[in-house]
């Protein structure tokens, strides 16, 4: 009877890790293809290449299906398996996850949209390297913020939260160049706020990208970093 | 022996009910101090009052502390209580709704901040008054939103839904009149793009208003009605 009730407990906790795992996975390819939708949604603004655009917008759908699909699981998860500990921080992290990933797909939608406007209205007469460079730069923050969580790396978050800073920075600069230029040429206005709203929406997903790397911190370290500041940030995720 | 034993889950029962209903207090609250940031940052705007801009800026801080209470609050019930049906889903919606609500703070202090930036450089030439106007709709749309989770009310939610189609529309028609203005008085370029900003970030505000209808909307039915279009969510709430 013992060793029943054991196996039978075995066999629960085995199911139980079985899908703590799948969410995580989930969660993993969710971010996947969020990286790639980015990537294509800067590209189809660089190439000009609207059916780029177009398939980006399309594949929005798919993004967040996965995200209720995600928050499904970790309600399922919650109400059959009550978690504890770092159990339960894994699902609420997964939870909060999710929405930051969906919102990511969101501003590549927007980006994707621009392009094909910009294809359509011509070019813009400035702002492509910035947003080649600034994009490259958020889309390996998402990237790093992915990892982080499939490694319950928190020096790697660390690193995603302090780079969100020096983006931000460097999207201000391009951000004033664009608005000189503007003055300067008032004919190009339409398309440089295109540029404009574009870089908006990377500066979105390098935020977003941050969140993700601060519910990893809270997932491993069980303290909430958010809102507290990189140097004490810095201090949680050093400290012994 | 059984007395005890009831009185014991009676009184844990009841100390559960009461945790429930802090979490919800502590929503509600939150939602309450955010709608006076919105309203408060639009006011600053439109009467060119940078005291109270700096005063919405500062004020974030407390939004976002009361984000990681409720965030708090709701991980210690899970743990804890280990919470069932709707009771979970209480839980949940809260969690999901106090980051909408910390976004609509943060946007609200962006608001805050270009009202500053237009008081010192002085008044923009237009958008003046489809800032009034469309800042007091999604204002209602945030308090709607809530008064629809303090009671429960799932068509109330859906009104907050479909207002916030009618506010994309009007955000979009006030957004291509400022752009024709531009290319006519390129001088005025620097004050349009501020109030730009403000309307986007009040379309945004709409968005999360909407987000906070839906969180209602799973709560008290049940079912995510995220990413499902208006027609199929009104079937969802019009259903008994």
């Amino acid at each position: 009877m013992d060793i029943n009730s054991d196996a039978h407990t075995q066999h629960i906790s085995q199911q139980f890790n079985a899908e703590l795992e799948e969410v995580r996975n989930s969660l993993l390819a969710m971010g996947g293809s969020v990286e790639k939708q980015v990537s294509d949604a800067v590209r189809a603004l660089i190439d000009a290449d609207s059916e780029l655009g177009k398939q980006v917008r399309k594949n929005d759908d798919q993004i967040n299906a996965m995200e209720l699909t995600i928050d499904e699981e970790c309600a399922r998860i919650l109400a059959r398996r009550q978690p504890a500990a770092s159990d339960l921080r894994l699902v609420i992290a997964c939870s909060k996850m999710s929405t930051d990933l969906e919102r990511i797909g969101d501003e590549a939608a927007k980006i994707a949209g621009h392009a094909i406007e910009l294809t359509e209205e011509g070019e813009a007469p400035k702002g492509y390297i910035e947003t080649r460079h600034i994009g490259a730069r958020v889309r390996r923050m998402v990237q790093e913020s992915l990892t982080a969580f499939a490694r319950f790396d928190t020096e790697m978050a660390l690193r995603v939260a302090q780079e969100d800073k020096s983006v931000d920075l460097e999207y201000q600069s391009a951000m004033r160049e664009l608005v000189t230029f503007m003055m300067e040429d008032p004919r190009s206005i339409t398309r440089v706020l295109n540029i404009m709203w574009v870089l908006r929406s990377l500066e979105r997903i390098g935020d977003h990208a941050r969140n993700i790397a601060e519910h990893v911190i809270y997932l491993v370290k069980g303290t909430d970093v958010r809102h507290i500041g990189l140097k004490r940030m810095k201090e949680e995720v050093l400290e012994k």
